[in-house]
């Protein structure tokens, strides 16, 4: 008889956002007039740029056309876009990447989520916490997690704390993982790491041979001049560190589905037989095994985010929804509570007052202002008695739910 | 220090089709003038259909504009297009298929490849061989294969031989495997199971609790009445099997990338600590983990792929298919080979004269006639002697490509 991965079924049943989407649907059946404005989810709300709309007619019209008509590209990325992302991404920089060191993919929770398929399962992982809850449940489908325990946590997962008490930096861990997972800027705290900050821990995993997974996602957000964009940009990261980025909330793809890994060659990991291995071969086969590529009309979608004109037009977007973070980070603290974030990041995260719970606060917050916003330990367990709210909405809704939020009765 | 998934290390460095490239281009660079006709890989060649198109532009155009974009959506797909599916492709039939067992995804060759992490490692899996590489390499990634032996095989793996000697007709295992993998049309003979056939497993696999993973990705290439176009046509499979289909080979969507799996909640599989638990759960909540849907844009085209122009459209370009087909055996047997497949599938499966064996055949037509075809070896240790060609090309190729063998010192 067949057997299932019982590494499945430790995991919690309700999935943070599908609680949120049944509780948002409950008050609305009971309360069907209610204007309520979400803050919730991270799903950006502005349309595709024009020059990416542009590219896509033009791509689709090659794809009706048998002259033009692409089949299967490469399961990597099609040379145009991996060697874009080369030149802007890193060589502007001043980065050494190459062109096959990029893995184009339909988004960064896929590589984040199957990259765990080139890992052995015995890898001690690390996560900063509160962190994106993706690490820590793929990494427990594969059964590097243990068994939850009874205080929320995994037992066999190394937990970083990031708090209002350590001003969201995380200390190095006291027992040595095998590979750590950063965020930064981060999803859900909206914080930061400074370079000097950064290279601690690049530091730290040359020293101890740990495997960096650093999730760049939030890159484009990045204001202040000291906060790296590339965790590349620090000296020996080459060796120690896989990035994933992807370009749902740089250029509103999370309907379109883009992203890609960067796995240099130079990241050795060790086998048991066969000594120090190079990380992007195994990931070359994964994806050439498992994966059929990212659709050529998307590759060029991407591409056109590069363009001067593409640039031009998803900075004024960012740019809008970095007013909206202004102003919800303003709002919340006019009420007194305490905000980080929303400077470098589309996130903001505020501390619950008076000892409320996350989902007190989301509660409240949702049945007395109508506005929905995330429960901070829906992202881990350091997060309970935080509150995520993201700059994603439109601006008259932003002054809104900051107008509902200045008249509550907290 | 980090460590590898050790099982990676098993897979043979080069992949069938990057082998086939690498010769390809080899004898290129050498014979800069030679007109080359490929037969080899299964990539289709004929542009969208206008249907298609059509849906993608005005797909295109609601992401341009603010109030009809789409952010994130379903990880399990639309329910415009999950209903659409089951109307048209198992409604129709008689088929008793619900919206929410179907999973639209990026292709059939991720489910087929990502299946695997909702099953335990020390499932015994089944193969019919030779067969599509992707089953077996993705085992081997998960450890269900063992390690390879020197007859090209994999120790822990249950091949089912399929050769002219039984027809391709597998016989059912003299073991008891825990998972079947079955491919009809087949992948890379072009054979086919009639109902009666295709019942006897979903008969064995009812009576001893195995779990059939059906792949049909070739289902619209079926001419002939008695040859089930679905496996839940046979009475009880919606117990034992899971069903992937594709868009690929049915559209063209190779380069577009679109596919679903269809997981009855039906289909029940064992956990060692939870009794049985329904897959359909499992593999929900591996989608919404690891997965962030398929572009709205692409399940637009798909939708219009089910539209009366649309059907018209394609059965046009799969006529046009399958007319190369006929060619392609014609002139192979008028050329005293025995061939198989091309009526149901795209695909002609060719038994090589003498001996020979796959690679040399391989070598002999590319080398004095300019055709490529693919080696039967790559799908596997009975595909040794066999030769796959494929009914992709051009109509002008495919006729020119006979011609030549026509004139073959063989």
């Amino acid at each position: 008889m067949a057997f299932v991965n019982d590494n499945f079924l430790n995991i919690p049943e309700t999935y943070l956002f599908s609680e949120i989407a049944r509780k948002v649907n409950t008050y609305k059946e009971e309360n069907p007039s209610a204007n309520i404005i979400r803050l919730g989810i991270g799903d950006v709300t502005r349309p595709l740029a024009p020059a990416v709309i542009k590219a896509l007619h033009a791509a689709v019209d090659e794809m009706g056309d048998a002259n033009t008509f692409r089949g299967y590209g490469p399961e990597q990325g099609y040379a145009f876009l991996r060697e874009t992302i080369v030149a802007k991404d890193y060589t502007a920089r001043g980065i050494d990447i190459a062109p096959d060191e990029v893995f184009v993919s339909d988004g960064a929770k896929s590589d984040t989520g199957n990259f765990g398929d080139i890992l052995g399962p015995n890898n001690v992982i690390a996560v900063t916490d509160p962190v994106y809850p993706v690490y820590v449940d793929t990494n427990a489908m594969a059964g590097r997690a243990g068994k939850p325990t009874a205080d929320g946590k995994w037992e066999k997962i190394v937990y970083l704390p990031c708090t209002k008490e350590n001003n969201f930096i995380p200390e190095l861990p006291e027992t040595r993982p095998d590979v750590i997972y950063l965020c930064y800027p981060n999803n859900p705290t909206g914080t930061t790491l400074k370079k000097n900050e950064l290279k601690q821990w690049v530091d730290y995993a040359r020293a101890n041979d740990v495997l960096i997974l650093f999730d760049a996602a939030y890159e484009a957000f990045i204001s202040e001049p000291d906060v790296p964009h590339s965790i590349y940009e620090i000296e020996g990261a080459r060796e120690v560190a896989v990035e994933f980025r992807s370009f749902s909330k740089t250029a509103g793809f999370t309907g379109l589905r883009c992203g890609y890994t960067v796995v240099p060659k130079t990241v050795l990991v060790n086998s048991a037989e066969h000594g120090r291995v190079p990380l992007n071969r195994l990931w070359n086969r994964r994806q050439t095994t498992k994966f059929n590529g990212t659709a050529y009309i998307v590759q060029r979608a991407a591409e056109a985010i590069y363009s001067a004109e593409g640039q031009q037009q998803i900075k004024e977007t960012i740019a809008t929804y970095m007013n909206n973070a202004g102003i919800i980070r303003k709002g919340v603290e006019a009420k007194g509570l305490s905000a980080f974030g929303g400077v470098n990041a589309p996130y903001i995260w505020l501390k619950t007052p008076d000892g409320i719970s996350s989902w007190q606060f989301f509660d409240r917050l949702l049945n007395e202002m109508n506005v929905v916003g995330t429960p901070g330990v829906g992202f881990g367990p350091h997060g309970e008695g935080y509150f995520r709210l993201t700059a994603f909405g439109s601006p008259a809704q932003t002054e809104e739910a900051m107008q509902r939020i200045a008249n509550w009765k907290l």
